[in-house]
């Protein structure tokens, strides 16, 4: 009889860890460990000989850096979206990929399910399972940590040292996601929120340098970065090339308080350099190439798309056809962007694409070609006619009451 | 027989100066010149003489600071709304009181007519002429830039010569609109979209001081703030406060492109210290009062609220049925947000309510008394039903093409 | 030591019926058995008795139809909202007022607990738990259907039978639900989506005559109906009236597949003669005394206002803001709407309303005393000065690719 | 020297009759008619003679029913959109493509402008100036209605008798648009809306006959109508059978009162039988195929693209982009709905899908393969946990009032 098989999402964290063992003793199941690299800088040996040493049948590692920023980024950048104005869902948008060939792994070595180590009280459960739910209705779905008994850390550890595995302690961190876009902090002194995160420890990525303010340019073609400072290279390059600057500068921290999908209102500090940047600078070229028509409409469908994104969604029908209006606007969003990077700021030094509305001779006023005084008159006094009827409504209306 | 009279809104500047004998002239009407302060350091004695000067019948100067900041600042303040993701509306704002203000004076004076300066390029004419339809839809309108043969300063300036009238030239400066909430700049060099603004010579609020960074503490009350740092004190004294320290740090500057309602896009240098203080402040209490729902509702209905805004429709069922949400969806925005400024950046340090959805105990990895964790399961399960079927479907889909 | 109580929303029916006395030996309780009519005709005599029968220690029966007219129904049609278009939420409307009034029998009878008959596969448990989450959130909640080991018809009767209690079977019927506002069908055959209903089976209120068409006049004051051909009466007592003519002409009937809160597709039969002809009318007050801006904006929020409730979200920030919108929206409309029924059709007749913003003189292409058309060169000349841009950029773009 | 061309949008009407020898006059020009069959079964030959006759230089005639329904009514429908929730907007959807034709006419004859005989006070003036904004910035466009000294018909006639041309007078009729996907009529008696509209005189297609209900299917392939009864056949053909059916039934006819977009409010009568079955059948296949999520958002999505169309915007970046999301959307609207006609009535007997979401094994209350019961508890728990979070915060705010 061919032994069953499980292939789980691992980290090489504590939680993940303590999994592999847990796996095989509950299910009599092979635990392949899958471990993909979107730009966390994993030590892969490390942890590929953990996760054998717990017990795994195999151990998988993939980067899938450039994917992720293909495939994931570049078309979120091009929505403008972010959940309640402020977070870029760098987490949200690592969780599909993740899971998509997580999906591969268990159908070529045809495992029976799929197990993830995340936790009954966040959103990446969510994340995990409804990905997986489209992919493979099929497979089922593990999550220890709605299941077993432990609780917390210390279970966990007291769990391995019973199975003679000895996990290195160290001291409570912060609970961290990582990856090419975006840093993550939860949990410990940051769930007081009427204290200040000490940034010192909080803030990993962004630590701010004394320098002189920068100026640098960007290029775009359909709404996908090309070239930073006139050097052409892949997206994920740029987008490295730019976290790096763009910490220097602290740019990109957001402190925001959020509503996860389960309604429990929580807090976390985002480290988002190189994408704010990003995300800045297609601003730009969408303010002088999307009609405000166009612009309105990509806010509104914005909201949804990035509600989508975070609940776990990025599979679903509603993203697919929202991304489908994104890709048909940012076909629009080629030219050139010029910022400033200053000490917590982004400033536009310039814009231009040979898509650009704007023009000049329009603008000012001392021309006009077009007759735009002179039509003016007749503008004016059409949109006026409706409040001239609500105006003598609302007088009848006063008498009324 | 009674001389006909026409009210003005006068500024004291060029156009509006010479529009007086224009108006005279043209009509052979009595000149009612209408000047109001919202926070602009007008020189009333000085912009009142001349006027008179002019030979308008008289002159009415009103201080609006308190009446704009309360009535306009603060309800718009309540909705979060920005238009185009970034400015805070502060000359669409002002527009409505100065309108309503000068109906009066026309009703109290029987008036036939109000006359403004405002070009056929802007958004000015709109927001004057549809605030007046829908005040007083029985009075005439005169927009002189529409009508005269007048072509710029130039002429303007030989206009007021053949009349006897010395107007001091002066050099040519940006199109600039001043009151309590903001300073905005349009024109010359600011045209050119692909060139850099001088920070030294459009700037004139937003001087950067070398000085440390500073916290502050805001109060609010159903939305509206009361104090800051402790000081109890009127919503126009508490922008001016914010105003001050915000400018010392270089907050609130925004560059945009935007399209005007005629379809011309343009572009605007805005200093908004204090009210984006305001804004950021409020967002903070919106994280932890509102549910994402509420939130979630209260951007879409912010887009429409900000569009309606601009273009001038601040009379209107629309806005003010919006109001209506907005103002009971601020009921629950009372408490304390802690604030730290520094070069360039708002960051939040504490935020409190006694409305907060936010729990610790919910959040926190280590509790659980609500059950939370063994929820989940069934939580989890049940939104990945319809992924499932959609994936299915996906798959039937797939296979077919 | 007192007894612990517990509140339950009985409807008479088998499962809340086989709950009692479950409920009495599962928690050593008393059951305290609440009963409402919403316009179902309820036998209150006979559901009484057997509440008692089976062991109830106090049989709660209220009348509550003038109430739900007024507070839920009429502040719904205010709003002019739709569930996916077509559903008037009638069952979703009638959930928070029952579960309001359980609420307040709880806290005086000082019960623990609060139970419902609802299953784990609808809507309906939804709508009761989030409701009384909201207005007790300290009280427990126990939903039988999701504890107990009974499965299905056959062992409710088992069990009935097994505690001495006999339950005339009856025949298998459609899940039913009833009110003022409508009448709706789930079950058995309906389940084939494939297949027609039988209208003979499945409509009970709409038994269509063979009847001449009438013509009916509706007064509206502030978005609520006052009058039915004139006759000045409650509002239930106007959507009675409403309910028996429009049934007469099969006015009402719609046949939907919706999506359940938990993913799960289903398929409903309604039948809403009366308030889809208060609907209808609300309507064409709107289309006269509502901007297009009002209306449109008036949509967008309608379609969140209608998921929230459907959601069982009545009770929440979101909604009751909404309704703020459709309140200070609703002020405008007062006025006459004239109808003609005839077998399955409304026609409008006439529309009237002192706040009415049509104007024969504006639209008659004989008469032009605003001058309309002289301003409609200038008006068009702006409208298509945006076209022109996308129109050369889209050339531009042509170019390129 | 060449003379000058102008291509008339030309519909054999009295108007634009008049308006050939005007332009001729008045420009000094040559004429060039167009006029295009898009449903409207004009006399060709009777047209092209009137035209010549009136001094054109050239007559051209096309055929443009098939690409009008595949080029404009089926990615319409897709949509599922109405204007103000009733209007299928037949007129706005024609506009466009007779306008793009006469662009392509006046560029291979090197014409300098396009003529229309829209009226200032409508808005077919602005779809046609839009669209020959965009697809021709470089064209003059010439509107006589906004010139001319001639003010209504008498002029008209008038001033052809003065040309010496003859122009049979007939009676005054309903301003009225007709193509394949619908009539409609505005003015006369039409413009008091407190006056129901005479059937007999008003409804031209839509005469009801005294026929049984009758059954049809129709087959969708991806959003599209590919067949009626079984019969494959283009849309045109199968919009034609609709029509004819639909009318012997009385489906599909509107009487609304619309907002102008020159703010005048007016009142239309449609009539649009077939697209209206066409409508129906398509929103089935959405219940069934679309999630919630998709649905929702095809309608918030819908709203503003109606809004587009009606304005003249259907050559523009945000149509274009809405489309391609209906375009992707509409990818899974592939199966069979199956109807019932009968008086003024649709009912749908039956629809199905292989891309279904529907799954009677879900919804059945005796079944549970899936587990939906057990998941219910955690599923409700979690939903509870905000509105009891609502809840606590709403005790707290009214014991502070």
């Amino acid at each position: 009889m061919r032994t069953k098989k499980i292939v789980l999402a691992y980290s090489g964290g504590l939680d993940t860890s303590a999994i592999i063992p847990w796996l095989i003793e509950t299910y009599k199941a092979e635990v392949i460990c899958y471990c993909a690299d979107l730009g966390n800088s994993l030590n892969q040996e490390e942890i590929g000989k953990r996760a054998m040493s717990l017990g795994a049948s195999e151990f998988i590692f993939e980067d899938l850096v450039d994917e992720f920023a293909q495939d994931y980024i570049a078309p979120f950048l091009k929505s403008g979206a972010l959940y309640q104005e402020d977070y870029l869902l760098g987490t949200a948008l690592a969780r599909p990929l993740i899971s998509k060939k997580i999906v591969q792994v268990a159908k070529n070595k045809k495992a029976f399910a799929l197990a993830h180590g995340a936790t009954g009280k966040g959103n990446d459960q969510i994340r995990f399972e409804k990905a997986w739910s489209f992919l493979a209705p099929e497979l089922e779905i593990i999550a220890p940590w709605k299941i077993w008994d432990l609780k917390g850390r210390g279970d966990l550890l007291n769990y391995l040292k019973s199975k003679d595995f000895e996990y290195s302690e160290g001291k409570k961190t912060y609970s961290e996601d990582l990856n090419l876009m975006h840093r993550s902090c939860e949990g410990l002194d940051l769930e007081k929120i009427e204290k200040n995160y000490d940034s010192e420890k909080t803030l990993l990525w962004c630590k701010k340098k004394d320098r002189k303010s920068e100026k640098i340019s960007l290029s775009f073609k359909q709404g996908v970065v090309t070239s930073v400072n006139g050097k052409e290279q892949s997206i994920s390059e740029s987008i490295k090339a730019l976290n790096a600057l763009g910490s220097d500068f602290g740019i990109g921290v957001v402190d925001i308080v959020e509503e996860r999908v389960n309604g429990i209102k929580s807090r976390g500090i985002y480290e988002t350099p190189g994408c704010t940047i990003l995300h800045f600078a297609l601003k730009q070229l969408k303010q002088i190439c999307w009609s405000k028509d166009l612009y309105t409409l990509s806010q509104r469908i914005g909201i949804d798309y990035a509600d989508l994104i975070y609940k776990g969604a990025w599979f679903s029908q509603a993203r697919v056809c929202s991304q489908a209006f994104f890709e048909q606007a940012s076909q629009l969003l080629s030219g050139e962007v010029c910022l400033e990077l200053s000490l917590n700021q982004i400033k536009v030094c310039s814009r231009s694409s040979k898509y650009s509305l704007y023009q000049e001779s329009l603008v000012s006023f001392e021309q006009d070609e077009y007759g735009v005084l002179e039509a003016s008159s007749g503008f004016c006094k059409t949109l006026n006619l409706i409040s001239k009827q609500e105006g003598a409504q609302y007088e009848c209306f006063k008498n009324q009451a």
